[in-house]
């Protein structure tokens, strides 16, 4: 078991594996890589991960294992070439089950990574076996890190979706809100996805006014997170609010409030009495509430003291 | 005309339209944005940019215009909620013409932000008649903010890939290279896409490794971009390399090397004897150049120093 007390990284950073561009894009390299005697399969259950152990459960290829059935991962640090399997049909179940997000804290962090590129890539093949452009079937290429259609011939990639995920920082509090569906008393960092045509800086601006009415400027950059739930990129910044004044889109938010340093301090050590209760660590809201602290604490009254 | 010597952003960034989410999702509020007498078509010739001078042209909406073959951009500045046409076969045109890139130095930072915009939004739509979970017919939704499939019910978002641009740094001097395609002479940072199931930091390090056996440690964002061509967001970083080998990848990169601060110097001052030409100032790769020279530069021989 890896406790969460000794994280690092949040979920699904810090990836091992050697993603051999040159061996997807060569048929001849990548067969050889299929009939490795080293070759493993990442086996999944569904979208699920599989544990034992403490690990990932790795499994020799079939005998009538086909290589078109199959996405390289890449090439592990023991020199196993790695598969997934490609499944047409997942079924309805796509959304993250709390198995999936449990992983996090019982696999070594390269292997929560593994997971979640694994994840992501066959989830995005299950959604594409038809072609956007014209309607054809579409089949894996480029050993699963493309699909190409039989008919037109358009080739297709995995998407990664970039998402903005920020505090907007005001007097030495920051702003947390809340879902209406998350569980009573979770507050977290305000998200939401970059569009077309705007930066990662408006894109926090937009997100900030949109859903809280606050004006933010001199967004900086924090750290940055895979997130196979489909597949986003979490991008997560800080930025500062002109000032403290909130106007709730209800619609996304059911409630914001500006927290102290202490009060996140509390929060981030699990304490039943904070005023609110955090992400987990395995997502990047938790390490990004840490290193404003981190940044923020030291000039503001240290928890305990009397003020 | 808005010359490149007083830009200070790269381009397509800098918008200022007003998104408007509430009004993409309720019907009601986009009827009358629709109707509204000061309401705008941007004009596009296929995915080109219109201008006259030195504007974007944008017209009054035709009286037989119909609000699902649009896609509202946002309300500008003015309160002129602007709406773009939506194109069902933009036919095999769909690569950058110069006349598209052009538009960065014709037109003030936010028009150039408002076609990148309309350009991505434009061309995802015309790419995708089709649901690539059934292969049935998709129809505009949200405003053209999003696809839905009539057969199956499912929802499709316009895509953004993230991509990252890096410098490497060695000891006062970064590295550029150069694809096989482009003009003599020119160099820039080296890019690639940000895969599923990877950090931005960890998406620079595997591709500085893949393009050019650069290992690199310490990476730092230093700005973002939208580029449009045809839906990325270009995320400008810059990182420490352990050595200065370089192993080239020759089906990426024609040729790469080491440039120290007076030669970047002189290669965004466009001097002929400068040992690269740079891109230009659109490409968010001068600005980074131009941030790298800010921090690194004073600490080296200034240029013109006898050495």
């Amino acid at each position: 078991m890896h406790g969460t007390e000794t994280r690092k990284l949040p979920g699904f950073v810090g990836g091992t594996i050697d993603r051999v561009d040159h061996i997807r894009t060569n048929p001849a390299l990548l067969a050889s890589a299929f009939v490795d005697p080293a070759a493993r399969l990442l086996l999944l259950d569904g979208l699920d991960p599989v544990e034992a152990d403490g690990h990932l459960v790795l499994e020799p290829l079939a005998a009538d294992a086909q290589v078109e059935d199959h996405l390289l991962l890449g090439i592990d640090t023991g020199n196993r070439p790695i598969f997934a399997r490609l499944v047409a049909d997942l079924g309805p179940n796509l959304v993250p089950t709390p198995r999936s997000r449990a992983i996090a804290d019982l696999v070594p962090a390269e292997e929560v990574a593994l997971y979640g590129a694994a994840r992501s890539l066959v989830h995005w093949h299950a959604r594409h076996p038809f072609c956007s452009v014209c309607g054809g079937a579409t089949a894996p290429a480029k050993a699963g890190w493309a699909r190409k259609c039989g008919n037109c011939g358009s080739e297709h990639f995995p998407r990664t979706d970039p998402v903005v995920i920020m505090l907007a920082e005001h007097r030495g509090r920051i702003l947390v809100g809340r879902q209406h569906s998350w569980a009573p008393g979770r507050y977290s960092a305000l998200a939401g996805f970059v569009e077309p045509g705007e930066t990662i800086e408006e894109a926090v601006a937009r997100e900030l006014f949109e859903e809280a009415g606050v004006r933010v400027r001199d967004v900086r950059y924090v750290m940055s997170q895979p997130w196979p739930f489909p597949s986003s990129l979490m991008i997560a910044c800080i930025g500062q609010a002109e000032d403290d004044a909130l106007t709730l889109d209800q619609t996304e938010i059911e409630d914001a409030f500006w927290c102290d340093a202490d009060g996140v301090r509390a929060a981030l050590a699990g304490d039943p009495d904070a005023p609110f209760s955090a992400p987990p660590p395995m997502a990047v809201a938790w390490h990004l509430l840490d290193r404003w602290l981190a940044v923020a604490g030291p000039t503001l009254v240290p928890s305990g003291a009397s003020a």
